[in-house]
């Protein structure tokens, strides 16, 4: 839910422009005309009476840019050098890679790390397992595993297309968290067949995140791998928005002075987003939930959770807090805001509710997705259930987490800046202690062996 | 079947050490008493009358190696000041992570490799799978996938235990072959289960690497993988060891003045290894084959290749050439070789007779495992085959990977040193135009476009 989803296509101008007051900005007029908002903007060369920029535009769809191009083109004092396809030049031969943490000059190295060397080591993990957590990259290794049935905004694109998602969110385990985020693309839509592969594969990695998995397949995926899988097994759609979503609320309760847990709450789509919220709203205390959602199958869920199940009118009739994640534009309409409402529309690209109309229409708050990065919580989640060794990540874990990312939240925003790693170390170092405190964690045989070299 | 496989514990040793001609030569003397051998020597400080030197030391087992720490204690002209176990720190969170290859610095940047901008990629991609190969890494990614039942010398002892081989693989794909190797541990001994799983997550490779999977299992494994799938393959105890065993026997052919299809070669030990060197000899043009395992079911396998079972002394008597693999030292005895017999008895650590034996038993030509390194094959094998985008590896891509690896070995040596960069990239090129040669590879619709590009 980030950046402006409207301006999907990014292009990296190269510009010649003339070094005049006022120029720069009758430019970036003009190429605003057209709906583009600007990215980076750096300077690359400064000539006498001209400097070279260059410039990430991100407009609506091809042809838009194709318009602005030429537009530039004819405009007096600017010359248009070069342009980018940065999201293409970014995306070549992908963005990941498994690398070596040992160097192998010598044969004498490679007999360190491979035979007969490595021999040692395998004996070791064989006489007591707890080594592998030890020697070897398995409780630093996360699946990121999806069917591609609910990738992004995009809907059911296949596994292979999601590709690009996958490697993103293993960028961000990497540059936030320091874990080994390891794509699995599963060719099947059959939650036996889902649960089935990963289960036989789960011994290569410490946690494994489901990924755009589309509801109701998601639900009995995620609960049968998180029981009989020692390793937490977490749908991030579900519980990483919930958490994003719960540490934005704990910071508009505080903005607006409203007590969250007793106040009613109203969840309007009961998808993966929409019942990974209500899971954690009622975890955390939220006494009153309200849901609405057009499938049957999943206001019974919703009902067995502790939910009241209504229809669209009762829940924006009865709830302080609306929360949408319904991926209908529109589907809010004035008239429904109640006065004083709080109301977060996440759907992406396109709210529920703009947050403008929602204010005219009488909300005392009111945001949209574009406010609430969804990928700020599960870095910090992970890194610290991988630290405790936990075999689960509760609720207290990911309370813990949406507290420890409020407090980092600058006055007056929602959420804190993704790209902060003191906050994802914060959400660690919570989320470690948490598992700790509550016991979900392995106890390892070798733990006492590790503090006394430590030492 | 690299270094001296008998002396699999490693110790890099600190010592102070008298700098007087002679004394280092007594100091290794002493050490070699024990059985000891050196690897690594390096001088890291030079003193007034002596200098501290950091020496790798390769002994049989922690109480010889104990043994030798006390004598060195004893010495005179010596002080040890350190001890590492060397192995354990390499190991330390394992030998591989996975990277970025892009840098997220700004937003701005996030917003390009991540949400919105990845929506462009994975739109080209839905539009058209064949984009996966030019905007992800799985053309890239090599899945090394074990259930951990036939690891190095070590036998069953669990896929867990067995990733520090798998990823040593991974290392060695990364440092000579640019590739991503990525370990998958399979939690089962059945092989329909392992045939399932690897189905359901293929998409996200560019070809498998079975590896350390126990026979016969891996033989139907394989075989249903690599018919069923439209990404090569192969099981590296059978193909990598074959393409190795070729390329030497190639050499020796050379030094012999033997023609390999011509004459009567033996196969001692039917298991992945031995039955893979016999498709490959079949396919190379040998015209006669001879086998012995104690296996019935391996012999009945191997008879429907195309080879002749036999007995051992059957064996042993009709070939010019034999190839042991059984794991058992010692099973040939010296009254078995006949003259001018070529013997490459390639079990470790214990060979089915030592080269010096055969060769007082009149072999023309000996050698043992450690003559032979293993992994000098699947990294160019594999780069080629990406590179070439090959549905599987076919026979001729093998010997064309044989015939450049032994182009490539020193006069008098059996293959070249697996440190040798130039040897893999040569092996990935001749590799990859047999592919396309042989048409075992994918049709790409982007291709034009890509060779547009580069123009």
């Amino acid at each position: 839910m980030e950046g402006d989803m409207r301006n999907k296509i990014i292009k990296r101008i190269k510009v010649k422009i003339l070094e005049d007051p006022g120029f720069l900005g009758k430019f970036a007029t003009m190429v605003g005309e057209f709906g583009a908002l600007f990215g980076e903007i750096k300077t690359v060369h400064i000539g006498k009476n001209f400097k070279i920029r260059e410039m990430d535009v991100y407009v609506k769809d091809e042809e838009t840019f194709d318009t602005i191009a030429d537009t530039i083109r004819k405009m007096e004092g600017v010359d248009l050098i070069e342009v980018k396809d940065v999201v293409k030049e970014y995306h070549i031969n992908g963005k990941i890679k498994v690398c070596s943490n040992v160097e192998i000059e010598s044969m004498d190295d490679l007999s360190i790390v491979y035979t007969p060397g490595v021999a040692q080591v395998c004996k070791l993990i064989q006489e007591n397992p707890d080594y592998a957590y030890k020697f070897t990259s398995i409780n630093n290794n996360v699946a990121i595993a999806t069917n591609g049935t609910a990738i992004l905004g995009l809907g059911d694109i296949g596994a292979v297309a999601g590709m690009p998602v996958m490697e993103g969110k293993a960028v961000l385990f990497r540059e936030l968290a320091g874990i080994n985020g390891i794509p699995i693309l599963i060719n099947s839509k059959d939650p036996k067949v889902i649960i089935q592969t990963l289960k036989a594969i789960a011994p290569t990695f410490g946690a494994i995140k489901l990924e755009d998995i589309k509801a109701p397949e998601c639900f009995e995926i995620e609960d049968t791998l998180d029981r009989e899988l020692d390793i937490p097994v977490v749908h991030d759609d579900q519980h990483g928005t919930a958490v994003v979503v719960l540490s934005a609320l704990l910071n508009i309760a505080q903005y607006t002075y409203i007590n969250l847990k007793r106040v009613s709450i109203g969840i309007i789509g009961l998808g993966a987003a929409g019942m990974g919220i209500s899971k954690l709203l009622k975890a955390f205390g939220v006494q009153e939930i309200y849901g609405a959602d057009i499938n049957e199958n999943a206001l019974k869920m919703f009902k067995k959770l502790g939910g009241k199940p209504a229809d669209l009118k009762t829940v924006m009739e009865k709830s302080k807090i609306v929360i949408a994640t319904t991926g209908v534009p529109g589907l809010i309409k004035k008239e429904m805001v109640k006065p004083k409402q709080v109301i977060l529309a996440l759907s992406n690209p396109d709210p529920e509710i703009t947050p403008e109309d929602a204010l005219n229409a009488g909300a005392l708050y009111a945001a949209d997705g574009k406010a609430i990065n969804n990928a700020l919580g599960f870095p910090g989640l992970f890194r610290g259930a991988l630290n405790a060794r936990a075999k689960t990540i509760n609720n207290a874990m990911k309370i813990a987490a949406a507290r420890t990312i409020a407090k980092f939240t600058m006055d007056g925003d929602l959420v804190p800046n993704i790209l902060n790693k003191k906050v994802h170390q914060a959400v660690a170092k919570a989320v470690e202690e948490v598992a700790l405190k509550t016991g979900v964690v392995k106890y390892l045989s070798i733990v006492e062996e590790e503090i006394e070299e430590e030492l």
